[in-house]
């Protein structure tokens, strides 16, 4: 398969690259490196990315931003950052690949534990990660000519603990191979509208 | 209890208050009808409100609009309808009621079955109904002395079958009372970062 990775420079997407590599052709792209520069918050720019890499059989997006803060803090303005970059611009990714997928071709977006599980200044996290999922159960079963869409909602990785630990007390957190392994079964595997939770 | 109904001439507004008014006094709010007039979608309005009202102990949302259409019809801009209506319309209502409301009051959202069962033309609705569950799940964390939020996901009204009953083939229709007794849960009850989901 052809399969273009979107943010695969981030810790999962590298982890995916390394899963997928082996027996895929793989495309890399992302707002500041891979092969292909792509910002999803510009809808043209999406259009350009697939007009330069052709038809491909999987996309996958591993980026977005979300806002962190405490919940007395956060504006409208806040929530706007993670709603526009995270949220749509995996949906924005997510209409452009309806046309730019092959028959049978698959979109997997990346959600967050935080949907179900929350944590203390995690509530635009909370809300887009819910809207993702729903997103994807949704367009699921109006995709044409046998295009399949997935999220996966991984909860936080080992590799982010330095960062976030202090975030996520009592987490059990993940090795993002672990996490590399549900992108697979959303590509390699033929299940549409499901939200593979990723934990221990 | 001092509770401020916004949407109160709607379907569910209407049977809210129907519910609540033998036993509270209700303040009805909405963007045309009611004794006070608000625009969800305008952080200025939603403060001018509660300076009218003064402190209250519940605020109830049953309002919202999201846009329709068949995926392969969707652009973001059709997406940001639900997004700054229904959404960002009701959070932006939570975030203010974090100030108007007494120790110990309540927000109650409005989302919708749609986040879980989609239907046809329905990915907005799917998207914006999760991203208020999760948004209320991980608020209810946050929130400062004792107050709570709950959101309400009905399944399709009895009352509007005539509307839209072509869209929801095979749901078990729900009357508006119904749905309006889990609003009395939320307020009337102890509760926190629940959705109560009204089915049959």
């Amino acid at each position: 398969m052809k399969i273009l990775v979107i943010g695969a420079n981030g810790t999962i997407g590298k982890a995916v690259v390394a899963e997928l590599v082996a027996r895929h052709e793989i495309i890399t792209a992302g707002r500041s490196s891979g092969e292909y520069r792509v910002d999803l918050k510009d809808a043209a720019s999406i259009t350009a990315l697939f007009k330069e890499v052709g038809k491909v059989d999987a996309v996958i997006s591993a980026a977005g931003n979300v806002h962190f803060a405490p919940l007395a803090e956060f504006s409208a303005d806040h929530y706007a950052i993670g709603i526009n970059d995270k949220l749509m611009g995996q949906v924005n990714l997510a209409l452009a690949a309806q046309n730019a997928l092959n028959d049978g071709g698959s979109i997997t977006l990346t959600s967050g534990i935080l949907s179900s599980d929350p944590i203390r200044f995690g509530s635009s996290a909370s809300m887009v990660n819910a809207a993702i999922d729903g997103f994807v159960r949704a367009a699921a079963i109006e995709l044409p000519r046998g295009l399949r869409i997935n999220s996966i909602s991984p909860t936080v990785l080992q590799e982010a603990l330095e960062s976030y630990g202090p975030y996520f007390r009592g987490f059990d957190a993940v090795p993002a191979a672990k996490v590399a392994l549900a992108y697979s079964k959303s590509v390699e595997g033929a299940q549409t509208g499901q939200v593979y939770t990723v934990n221990n």
